[in-house]
Order: structure tokens, then sequence, then C-alpha cells
């Protein structure tokens, strides 16, 4: 049961993009979409950030080999229900023969299609329904599709995540809409699970490749389900140009819209985590350095007592600090420490807040949306996690994943 | 319920230690143990290793003052249900209150009562039932309460945790007998929860010191549960000389002995795991270096997804590729590595065996103790870690452990 989280309404169309999605037999159930396929007109941008994983995935590693022949990407090939992970060079053979019959259908070349998997790791890509699937995948294309492709990319997810925003630069409208699935496996290292951003504006490509990167540090690369990186996570950004509105990092309102979208997706995939219960928000600050407050701030989210606690609507504090105490950080002074659990203190300088009593810490840790700040008192760099707790359902999702 | 563990028997008494474990009022539960305390005849080495954790609770504190001033130890307070961590200085001055009681109920220094807490954190220890329960510790003194002693020190563990070894060196019996407590927020980190053995050799103080580092490594630092360090880990090894046998690290037969005694405790910790179902051994061979083979091993054990797949026993071993792939290593090469569930081969050379069925693998996982082993094929570094498996019971037991 997602926490604070529905099925996304009013998605705009982003000029320049067509999507379609259905099943075409890689799930066994056969109401479920598992296959997307997204389409970009000519002359657009587009970046891409993968998993940093040494096992990545083989339509990661053709992905990759894709984007580094600079030819324009016109199609982005989905499939959800297998991840196509772990399958050597016989993975990366149905990776190619998935992109080559689109090619084939389209008239496109190979390296202009690029292949996604999403699902179990470690068993063989079915190419031939997928194969099969193409000529009624082109055919469904509409710029109008973005809840069925959402819907398309989703595996143990419980909703389909998109966020849209419309803005106005130089009196004219200018459109981003991006979708993103994940809720498991979730730790995404540059990049999530899946998570396509599209925009009408028109951003150089290393522009955007710049503004990709900048992007994910504060979203996607900021939450945390379970600490376990995926084989498969790829982020896209694209600009189709169709709105005619040149922007760039300088453009901060295009830039805050587009934070925006990044957040909300990176959020939604934690607000729908497997067996969520709490949404969680984890702010560090006064930290030596940034990567020491991102430290704090995933130990504290990734520890399973600190979950477990969460899940249990438990004040249980002393777990926090214990966290707190096990990370690896270049500096700390526990004497020096601050932490509050929303806007009750449990800690003055590393010392039990008198004032605090059970009664208020039980008060937070009822709500379904928890922030936990700890403020090391040492400098001025800061970081925010998002997380979720650890319930029994998160065990019962993953125990039966397969079966 | 533990992995193949039972209440420890036929514990040998170590000439020159009288222990005593009762009931003090620590616990709401009147019927268990949780003051313990340990007698050491005047003239033995003592040596110990303390949790890394920046929030050390008050008695590990306190433990580490006191060795420094190299006084005799001649007394271990221990008391399970409150951790006595996140405290503070009210923490401390409660730590040396119960020191200095048991100090002038027997005439030593202070500093030679060394004071060990384990159990609730951010909680005060009640120190006034501590301090009334003193002379009956004292009257129940005896060298035949090792297992009284490793109910006292308990608090999630399901059963006491002791081994006991006799060898006979240069004609003359030596005993070696430890025992060790804990079985969540376990991954000590150059210690364990808490953990106590003791030998009738004769160590001289600084090789005494080196043996327990050495010892250590391969034990009580390479377990995990869930990735969380206490803040009150502390590991004690105590030679009271009594056997008037001397030994050091060269009598390799002493050492071996010393090592199983070790390694025993560690397992019987990962056994009696909360929530534990499973028995686990990983198995990193073939690394460029041992930091990068311990990473593998402890990424493998922790991962939330590898931990449900073994609850489940299912042979779902994507998920250990995807661990292996997400480990922070210094080098890697995926098309080098081997996998191996039991006596299965996954991968040879990166490429799932032909070989492999699921039949296979669904009868290693279904096994109550399973190894998982990984040969990187780069190097001649290796580590072994044990670990259990991640179940509904271990949130149950998180979820509900104070309430």
């Amino acid at each position: 049961m997602a926490v604070g989280l529905q099925t996304p309404q009013n998605l705009y169309p982003v000029r320049g993009l067509r999507l379609a999605a259905m099943h075409s037999g890689i799930k066994n159930d056969s109401t479920a979409k598992d296959l997307t396929l997204i389409e970009i007109a000519p002359g657009a941008s587009l970046a891409g950030v993968f998993t940093q994983s040494h096992f990545s995935a083989a339509p990661v590693q053709l992905c990759q080999q894709h984007l580094s022949l600079d030819s324009d990407a016109r199609f982005l090939l989905i499939n959800s229900g297998n991840a196509n992970a772990g399958t050597g060079a016989a993975g990366l053979r149905d990776a190619i023969a998935c992109c080559e019959a689109l090619a084939e259908a389209t008239g496109v070349d190979r390296d202009q299609v690029l292949p996604f998997s999403t699902g179990v790791i470690a068993e063989r890509l079915p190419v031939t329904p997928i194969k099969k699937a193409i000529p009624e995948l082109l055919a469904r294309l509409d710029a109008d599709n973005w809840l069925e492709a959402a819907q398309g990319i989703m595996t143990t997810d419980t909703l389909p995540k998109a966020v849209s925003v419309q803005l106005e630069i130089d009196d004219k409208a200018v459109f981003i809409t991006g979708m993103a699935k994940g809720s498991g496996m979730i730790k995404p290292d540059m990049a999530t699970m899946l998570s396509y951003i599209a925009t009408d504006a028109v951003i150089e490509q290393g522009e955007l490749s710049q503004m990709l990167g900048q992007m994910v540090t504060g979203s996607f690369n900021s939450i945390t389900v379970d600490g376990d990186t995926s084989t498969n996570d790829s982020c896209v950004l694209i600009a189709t140009g169709a709105s005619a509105v040149n922007v760039n990092r300088g453009q901060e309102e295009f830039c805050q819209a587009l934070q925006l979208v990044f957040e909300k997706l990176a959020q939604a995939i934690i607000r729908d985590a497997e067996g969520a219960t709490k949404f969680v928000e984890v702010n560090v600050e006064g930290a030596a350095t940034e990567s020491d407050a991102r430290s704090v701030a995933f130990t504290i989210a990734e520890s399973p007592l600190v979950k477990t606690a969460l899940f249990a609507s438990d004040p249980n504090w002393g777990r926090f600090i214990m966290a707190i105490g096990r990370a690896p950080l270049s500096q700390i002074d526990p004497e020096h420490v601050d932490l509050y659990l929303g806007a009750v203190r449990l800690l003055h300088q590393g010392l039990p807040d008198p004032e605090y009593s059970e009664a208020l810490g039980q008060a937070e840790m009822s709500r379904s949306e928890i922030t936990i700040r700890v403020n090391l008192n040492l400098g001025d760099a800061r970081a925010r996690v998002w997380t979720s707790d650890l319930s029994y359902d998160y065990v019962k999702i993953n125990a039966e994943y397969r079966s």
C-alpha cells in the first residue's frame, strides 16, 4: 500500500514524443503490460545515466554502446518482467535481436534504438513475444499515452509513477513530463531502476548531460529502500526541442521545475517501496563534508533496526544513535550532535533532551510521513535522503517474488 | 528458533575464575537473569576489544579508561536489559556508581572493576537494584557457573552460548572456556556484542592483546545479522595463568583451540540470530585484496534481497549477482567470476552454467545450512563471513522489542 501516492492525473504530452504499452507475453498475467515503446522525433537531445553495478545488465551495456556512437536515438524499447541481467553473451544477443527487429520495422538504424529491461535477474529474455508485438506497439503510438507507458514499466510497483509540469518561458509554453518505476532493489547508484523524463525545451546535448547529472544527485541518488543497487538502473532525460524554447542550466525557473519532477518521481518510488507503511525523510546538516552528510543519512536510512522501529511506530530512537555511531565518517564529535524526530528534540549537544517524553516521541512516530534530522554541528555540508520502513510485507514480497 | 544450536553442555571451569548470575530487577521478567559477575584471581592477564561506534556506551568508555590504567582487573560486572548507551554524563556516573559499589564490597580499587551493559539504548541504567544485588552475587560466586553466566548476559538470545575446550600441553591440562551473547544489532566492528573467553594458560599481557586481535578477525569480526553495529560491543580474553603452562602465538595447538572457541561462539550468535531459519557461510576467494574479499562477502551477507531469498529457500541467485555487482571493489572482472551454491555451480567465468537446473538450486537452498562461494579469479585473497536470513520473525522481534 503506497504512502501518500495516487495514480497520476493530468499528464501533459511532450511534443515530439509518442508512447505505447501492451502485454506481449513476458509476464504470466495476461492483463499486465510488459512492453513499452517511446518514439522520439528526429533532432532531439538525449542523455542517460546507468547503474554502476559491476554486473550491469545486457540492455544497459547495449544502451551505453549505442549512446557512445552519437547516433540520434529514435526509440526506447522497454520490457518489464525480465531484467536480462547475468545472462552473458546470450543476453547481449537477445537485446540486439530486439533492437534489430524494431529498426527493421521502422527503417532506423539499430543503434538508434535504446533497449531497457527490468524484472527477474539471471533468466533468458523471451525475444519471440517481443518481436511479435512490435507492429501492434507501433500502431498504438500516441503522445497521450504517458500513463499507459508508466504502467508498462511496472514490476512490483503497486501504482504507476509519473509527474508533469507546464511552465511559461519567453511567453511560450514548455512541458516536462517524466515517469519512473521501482519499489525494491532500490539504492540507485548514478540513476534509478528505470526513469524517463522528457521536455519539449531546446537543450544542447552537452548541456543536457550536465543537467541530468545535477538532477539525479538530489533525487534518484538520494533514495534507498534496501541498499540493494540494481543491475538495470537507467535514467534518461530527453529534450525534443519542439517548443522552440532554448534553456540551459542558468534558466532557474526551468531547472527548478525539472528538479521538482525528478524529486517527485524519486519520492514516488519510496512512497511505493515494497511493503512500505511510512515515507521517511532523513536530513543531515552541519557535516564537515557532503560525503559525511550522505554517509550518516544513508546509514540511518538503511539500518534494519531503524526501519523495523519505524514500521512499529516505536520511538526507540536509541537505534538512530546506533546508526549515526556506525556511519563511516571522516569527522564526528558525539558531544555536539543534535537529533530531532519531526519537531521533537531527542539529543541536544549529544545529551538526551530533558524536555523529551515518550508521548512526544510516540506522536511523531505514529505519523505516516516522518522526518529525522541530525545536526553534527561541525560544518556547512548537508544531505537529504528518502527512505521507507521495513515491514512484514517487504519480507513477504521478496520471499515470494518468483513464486 | 536457533539453527543447529543447543544449550551448551560440559563447560569446564577455568581455574582462577568464579562466576555468578541472578535476577536483580533490570528486566521486567523476574525469572530472567540480568546481572552477572565474574571474579578473576590476582595476577591474571586480560585484553579487551570494543565497539568502534562513535556513540560507544558509557560502560565501554569506562572499561577502556580502567584498562588504560594498567590495574589488575579483578571483577567484570555485566548487566543485560539496559545498554546504558546514549545516556551522556549521567550514564557515565551510573556506570561509575556500580563499579564503586562493587569495589567497596570487595576491597578492590574502582578501576579493578570492568563494567559491561547490553539491552535497550537511550534509557537510564537502574543503579539501585544492581547495588542491592551485589552481596548475593558475591555469595553465589562459583567456578562451575559458566552456564548461569551465559544465561545472565542474554537479551533477545533464545539460547545461552558457550564453548569449552580442554587440551594437554607439556603433559599439563589447559582449559579454555568462553561465552557470548547477541542475536540482533550484530555486525561487530573489532568485537562482538558481549563475549568473554578465559583460559588458565599463562600468557603475557602484550602477547594476549595481539592474540585477541588475531582471533576476532576471523570470528566476531566476520559475522553479520543486520549490518547494524552495536554501541556496546565488547570482547574480553582472560588468561588466569592457573595452569602454570606458558603459551604464546607460536603455540599452534593452543592457538587452534582458542580459534575454535572464538569461531564457535561467533557462529552461535548467527545460529541464534533474530528470526534466523538458516545458517549461511559466504566464502569469497580469488580476490585481489583481503579487503575486496570481505567487501564482497559482507555485501552478499547483508543484502536484504539475498536474505529474503534465503528465508524463502528460493534459488533466485540473480540476487547474488546483484550483490556482487554493487560491492565496493578495487578490482573485478565479471567475466572471470565463478559462483557456487553449495556444490552446485551457478556461474562459470561470468556465464550461467549450462548444467545448472532449478531443481539443483532448489535442493541446495532448502537446506538449513547453506554455503555461497564466489571465486573472483583475480588473486589469492579470501574471506569467510557467517550470516543468517531475513524472516518475518526478524521484523516481528525488532518491531516489538520494547513493547
